[in-house]
Formats: C-alpha cells, sequence, structure tokens
C-alpha cells in the first residue's frame, strides 16, 4: 500500500511492532516486560493531587521538577538531564541529534528491535555487529569506524549484563563517538554507567520508569550525559513537541522517583523471583541465558519455542517469541509474581509432559 | 555553542519557544490560550479510576477507545482518525509523512510559528504566503506549485476564519496535494472542515483537546483524514514512539469528547466573554481583529505593544507579544473567565490613562 500523498520516507518505513497488549483479563501476561508489582503509592498520591481543574493549563515544558528529582538522585546538574515521553521518544531523539553522522552507527545484531526502526525513521546507516555465540558483546568487535554506539545494558531480549569495566574500555575507544547506554532494565542487578559520566562526555546514559518504577501506563523516560549532549537534545525535542510530558506524567514520575523505599523492594522482589524461575526452567530442561533483567532468555533443546509459545497461550500464558536470525528457538519471559511464575511453571511441566 | 557529537541537523535548528508557564501563583494568565473553565468533570471522573496499580502497565498503543469516541463523534470510521501527544506531536508527524516532498509547501506569513521549526527540523522547503492587508488568507495566492499546504483555521496569531466554502475552492486547486487544516481553536465559532473529509481525499484535520476540552495539561490531539493519509501517520508515529498517549490521557481523553454537554456549555461561555471584551478593548481605542478563536488579536494605534505588554505584567497579567515582522504591535489576549477580562479592561484603562 501507498500514496502519492506520502513523503518518500514514510514507503519505505518497517515500523516497530510492540508486544501484545491483550484487552483480555485473567491472563498471566509475561510478554512485554512490567513490572508485576504496583507503582509507588506516593506515586499514586502525587497523581491523584494532580488531577482536577488544573489540568485546564499546559504542563512545565522543561519538567523542571522532574529534572530536579533525578539530577538530585544521581549526583548530577539539572543540565545534565534530559526527560521524555517514555524512552522510546527520549531514544527517537538521541537518534536524530547524536547518532545522525556520515559513518554507520553500531548496535549489536540481536537488540533492542526499535534501534534499526529509528535508523529508517531518520536515514541512518548502521552495522549490525554479532554477539558471540553465547550472545555477549565483546568490545574489540567495536574496534571500527563508526558515528556512533548503542546497546541496552543489560541486553534487550538476551538479559545479559555487560561490565562497567569493560563499557569504559568501549568510551575510551570510541573517544570521537556517542556512545549510548540503554538501561531500561538496570535496576535488576546490574551496575548503571551513570558514575561514567563525570569523565566520559560521550556517553549518554538513558533509563526509564516503565519497569523499575512500574510505570509503564505512564510513559516517562530520560537521559543522562554532559550537558553539551543534553542541549542538543533539547533543541530537537523544541523543535518537535514543546510539552512531551502532561502534567500527571511529571507530578507521578517526580514522587516515584523520591520512593527510593518502594523502587529497592520491588527491584529485590523481581530479582528473587528471576533467580527461582531460572532454577525450575534449569530442572525442566531449560538453557537459561544468565540473566540481570526483570526477564529471562531461554529454550528448551527438545521443543520448538513458537510451539511452547502457542501451548502457553492455550493455557492464558503469554511470552514474547521472536520469530527472528539466532534467537527463533528462545522465548523471552517476563518475570511475574511468584504466584505467576508458578503458574508458568506448572503449564511447562504439563506441556513437557 | 556546538558540539562534535551533534548530527549537522542540531546545531541548524532552530527551536520553538512557546508562551511562558509562569510558577508565580495569582497571575491573570492569558498567555498561551487556555480555556479559562475547568475540563469535564466526566473526564476527571475518568483520570481517577484509572489512577492505581494498573498505571504498571503499558496503554494501548493504539488508543483504540479515544479512536473510536472520536471517530462515533464525527461519523468516520476508526481509521480515519490518528492520535497523538498534543496537537505538536500530531502536527510533527504531519510534517514528515505527508508534507516532505520535492517542492516547498505553503504556509501564511503570519501563522503557528512552530510549522518554519518542523521545516526545520525535517529539511522541507517552504514558501511563506502573505497575508492580505487585513490579515486574511487568499485562496487564490494558493495557486502555485507545492508540495502541501498547512493553516490553522481559525489562524494564528490573529484569529481570522476562513470560510468552508474557501476551503473547498483551496482543496479543488490542490488535489495532487495534502491540504492540513489546523483547528486547535475551530470550536470557539468556526465551521469545522471535517464533513469535507468524505469528498477530499487530500483533506487532514488537525484537533487538539488542549483548548476546547480545557485539558492542556493532559496532551491529546488527533488527525483526521483519508484512511491513506492516517496509515502514512501510523507508520511514522510507529516508527517513533509505540506508546505516546498514557493510560490516563486516553481514560481522560475518552471521556472528555463523550461529554459534549460540558463542552457546549464552556465553548458558548467563552464566545460570549471574547464578544464582550472585543466591545470594551474597541471602546478603549484598541483596534481588534474579528476573531472566531478564544483570543483577540489586537493593537492600540497610539500605544506601543511591548510596553503595554510590559505595563500589564507590572499589573500581574500577562499577555502574548510576538515581535515579529507586520505584527509586532499586536498583542494577543487569551479569553479568561469575565473576572479575569474585568481585570484586564481595568488595567488597561490604568494604562492608558
Amino acid at each position: 500500500m501507498s500514496s502519492k500523498y506520502w513523503s518518500d520516507v514514510v514507503g519505505k518505513l518497517t515500523p516497530y511492532v510492540p508486544g501484545e497488549q491483550p484487552k483480555l483479563v485473567n491472563l498471566v501476561k509475561l510478554n512485554t516486560n512490567e513490572n508485576p508489582y504496583g507503582p509507588s503509592l506516593r506515586a499514586i498520591e502525587a497523581i491523584r493531587g494532580e488531577v482536577g481543574a488544573s489540568l485546564r493549563l499546559y504542563p512545565d515544558p522543561n519538567a523542571d521538577r522532574l529534572k530536579q528529582a533525578i539530577a538530585a538522585l544521581h549526583g548530577l546538574g539539572t543540565q545534565q538531564v534530559f526527560v521524555g515521553n517514555g524512552s522510546d521518544e527520549v531514544l527517537a531523539h538521541v537518534f536524530l541529534a547524536l547518532l545522525k553522522h556520515q559513518r554507520p552507527i553500531l548496535f549489536p545484531d540481536i537488540t533492542y528491535s526499535f534501534y534499526p526502526v529509528y535508523c529508517g525513521l531518520y536515514g541512518i546507516e548502521y552495522r549490525a555487529v554479532p554477539l558471540s555465540e553465547s550472545f555477549e558483546i565483546r568490545v574489540e568487535d567495536y574496534r571500527q569506524t563508526n558515528g556512533g554506539i548503542i546497546f541496552p545494558n543489560p541486553n534487550a531480549p538476551t538479559g545479559r549484563l555487560l561490565a562497567l569495566a569493560d563499557i569504559e574500555r568501549l568510551l575510551a575507544a570510541n573517544s570521537e563517538s556517542v556512545v549510548v547506554v540503554d538501561e531500561a532494565y538496570i535496576a535488576f542487578g546490574g551496575a548503571s554507567a551513570i558514575p561514567l559520566i563525570a569523565r566520559n562526555s560521550n556517553l549518554l546514559v538513558v533509563q526509564t520508569l516503565s519497569k523499575s518504577h512500574s510505570l509503564a501506563g505512564l510513559r516517562v523516560g530520560f537521559a543522562l550525559g554532559h550537558s553539551d549532549l543534553i542541549e542538543a537534545l533539547e533543541r530537537v525535542k523544541n523543535s518537535f513537541n514543546s510539552y512531551p510530558l502532561d502534567r500527571l506524567a511529571i507530578a507521578g514520575a517526580t514522587a516515584a522517583i523520591a520512593d527510593t523505599a518502594h523502587f529497592e523492594q520491588t527491584r529485590l522482589a523481581v530479582i528473587a523471583s528471576r533467580e527461582k524461575l531460572a532454577q525450575q526452567l534449569a530442572q525442566l530442561g531449560f538453557e537459561v541465558l544468565p540473566s540481570q533483567a526483570n526477564f529471562i532468555f531461554t529454550r528448551h533443546p527438545q521443543r520448538d519455542a513458537g510451539e511452547l509459545a502457542k501451548a502457553l497461550r492455550e493455557r492464558s500464558i503469554i511470552v514474547r517469541h521472536f520469530k527472528l536470525p539466532r534467537i527463533e528457538q528462545f522465548l523471552r519471559i517476563t518475570i511475574g509474581t511468584d504466584e505467576q511464575c508458578a503458574a508458568l511453571v506448572a503449564a511447562l511441566r504439563q506441556i513437557l509432559g
């Protein structure tokens, strides 16, 4: 399908397809990496306090309160903080502002599948750098001419973590390029690269409240880095949409960031459930990649992943199956509550006979 | 300021500067065209009902409920409705998806000042077509080769309306281009071009809930048109951000659209206040352009607009003053409550002596 009214870029796009958001209830939904626990009650109270007549007024276009909360938490200045309508919007601006150069950018061959979509949107060339056979990022593979580097840490959908020492080597070897570390899942066990910002002006760290703060429904993400990098993002943002965060998102996210107790409690609960689930899957014969995320990437040597996903779905459990090279025999399973994980294990035990 | 890490486009951008959102209270804020009345109580109830544990879940990426409500209101199919994070985001996607062509696009010389910013962001050439001396769009001026046409109706910041018959002539004369009618202010007296969609596959109508539904703080805008045009917007949106509307915005906007009684009541109140304010300003010696918007565009033949804005600000009343060619002697004054309008008139009477 096409139309004479479309711009050239539209016809060439291959849009991203997000995981299914089913409208059915009573599903065990382990397909889009949502946190199984509800958000901070302080965040909920803050949102409630903002629901009223003041919605007639525009939000603060700079979301200063939120930037201040994030900056304070990480010991940064507010000029080192950029906020957006989910980390997907933040990443879109990053691609246009900091990754569109003459040379191709680099990212892993198995990674967040939105990256090549952004490249298509903005006409950015890229080279996919193969992960190792065990799905690890090898820093030495990125010692090649590039216009920028981006990868999730932990990587998605593998869950594998790159150590900070490796990130430091990557930064040092690529001082002429921006290195973007997409930390959507860093709360679940990995060490954040944020402390490296102080001495690496080419480092941009992107995070989101979707998983770590149980606020996927509120759409808040942010980027941290040298103020020159942040200024580039602000320029693009202010040429695209002055007010990406609504009043409720600003209020809720600011309170959620401040509620570090809730954050600690829920992330530790997810980590504990992940370790337990990984053991149980191994006992059922699954190969489980070591995960530092709120999901597990796993395959069964004797069973087709697509068939397993289908059999789970028949039992009202949905997981994510990517029909992509190298990983078509894997399932990505979000860590649910212990009850949901138990339901998953019981269903798999039944399916495997 | 620049940086070696910036893409070429960033350094060349001239970002949009929105009207001030002051953090002071007790201001009479007549500078950003917010509706003086609060939003629908049904919308507020709907948002309250959505604030809770379900915020851990992603929103519907397609916002189907909201699309259905908008489609039903206007007698369209849901495939003719696109929704976004405020009409600014919708417009951004429109520029990239439907207005980026070989030939320059056309818009009035005096218009929404975000249009040239979008052109800068996406590398779109444009020609600014001068309004008449009385600030009217002359359809015959748009009979020239173009890659698309966009204008607000009523126009901003003039408030002047283009009649539907003129829009039909414009559409007929430009059947090879997309014509975008940006109806941010149509609720306040003008006739919408939506009924023309059925027989004009090149017409796209953009609206927002910010002013008409007193929901500037919630960030919801939409576009209506032939399904081919909508498909182009969906493709860009799904290559940029899967979830532009959060759960609260979807719930609140859906309920607001359905509350037609509140919409009618508040828009009629704004219209009545506008007519009264226009008369009072004329009595003070102001020239007032005929407005069909929720603001008035006016100048005083003997007084400098910048000085008037400054004197009003000293009295805690803020209005918008654009330091731009042809309109630097005008003030754009949002219609407030009758009490706010009375305060404005009293202050002006004092300033004018």
